[in-house]
């Protein structure tokens, strides 16, 4: 039977990719307004294309996109982005649709939850407080803090003792085939798919290790339904 | 005559010392909200120390805190410290008391402006960019742009290139003695000493250096018109 619900933290409860595409075209434009000599597509299309070689995290976006435009650098022009996008990002994080009426469901219903996340911990911890969502988690596993990563099983394993409970009495949820949903079934966990983000459609390779798949984040009342019979009886609150 | 007048940024233009103590003071208090076992005085008087010693640009201030404080290691506790400063940081950017009223009637009466000043470029645009008082200045120089700081006089003498200016033409306010007066002085600036902020009690060895002295930034008026004569004769709005 289910007792802990664990998520993943990007795309699965916070709208991460939503949020960098606002704040990535925001950015390129407040540039644009102080002086950058190129038009939005181009430079926007040359900045997705330098995060798909050096990855999101990558610290220096806005200086290297000077350089593949062959721009000078401007201190000037790579403030207005750095403004622009981190205004975007404190302005605009949100939940994905419909998290906290999960979240509140669940406990509602006397599951125990937990995030097991990849990650920079201040950067995840951000999110997490400027959600205001950190009072529904018994805990919080952030990978990078142990020096591994999903789907290493180091991480469900440590999730699973901070809870103390069997793989058998948890199940994962999360929006990557590979990190979340190989990872936690590879220990034991039931696993859930959540199509969500860019990465729904892409890297099918480990869909079977999906015990069920879901399109929106509210279909997980019915999988856990599923799973233990109906809620009320199984789960009386608190 | 003076034609161009050039103003340092920090303390002289954007009240930077009290918006940092009231980042840092936010700052303690949000990890204090979210859990830190300490209380407001001692976390916040272990900060200062902290920044005493390592300097205010140190970028590991919550996780030394930690340290110091003999505990854990704690993401979360470092995020609500990070978050509260760069919200009070954005929320909080504030001008000078008085200084975009002295911008305006010096240009009004013709004067040319610019900006000398220290620091990460990309971050010293962040505030001018922020405070919205670029359009006041037709050049704006970052000295570790140039790979050295005030007083280095190669820093003033690409300020007075920038405006095809001579020395005696120019005049330099600035709240440091040692790098803003001593090392405008040093070139053959004109120089006005602003007693604000934490160093306009210290640090008094390069006094000698500064023509005048000014505890309000629209004294600055004064010192010009002293300088040049009445200023509406002497320079018509262009």
């Amino acid at each position: 039977m289910i007792k802990v619900i664990f998520f993943d933290l990007d795309d699965t409860l916070v709208d991460t990719t939503k949020l960098a595409e606002l704040a990535r075209r925001n950015a390129i434009e407040n540039m644009i307004r102080h002086g950058l000599p190129v038009d939005f597509e181009t430079a926007y299309s040359e900045l997705m294309e330098l995060i798909k070689e050096y990855g999101s995290n990558f610290p220096h976006h806005f200086d290297y996109l000077l350089r593949r435009l062959d721009l000078p650098y401007n201190p000037k022009w790579v403030s207005a982005g750095v403004i622009a996008y981190h205004n975007t990002k404190f302005a605009y994080l949100r939940e994905v649709p419909g998290a906290r009426k999960v979240l509140i469901r669940l406990r509602e219903l006397g599951y125990r939850l937990g995030i097991i996340t990849d990650g920079n911990p201040v950067k995840q911890w951000e999110k997490i407080l400027r959600l205001e969502i950190d009072d529904f988690f018994e805990h919080v596993i952030i990978s990078d803090f142990e020096g591994v990563k999903k789907p290493h099983p180091k991480i469900f394993k440590k999730a699973l003792k901070a809870f103390n409970v069997d793989a058998q009495e948890a199940l994962m949820v999360g929006d990557r085939l590979y990190s979340d949903i190989y990872g936690a079934k590879n220990v034991g966990m039931k696993t859930v798919w959540f199509k969500y983000g860019k990465y729904s459609k892409e890297e099918l390779e480990y869909r079977e290790y999906a015990d069920y798949e879901i399109e929106k984040l509210q279909d997980l009342l019915k999988v856990i339904e599923n799973e233990n019979g109906s809620n009320k009886e199984v789960h009386p609150a608190r």
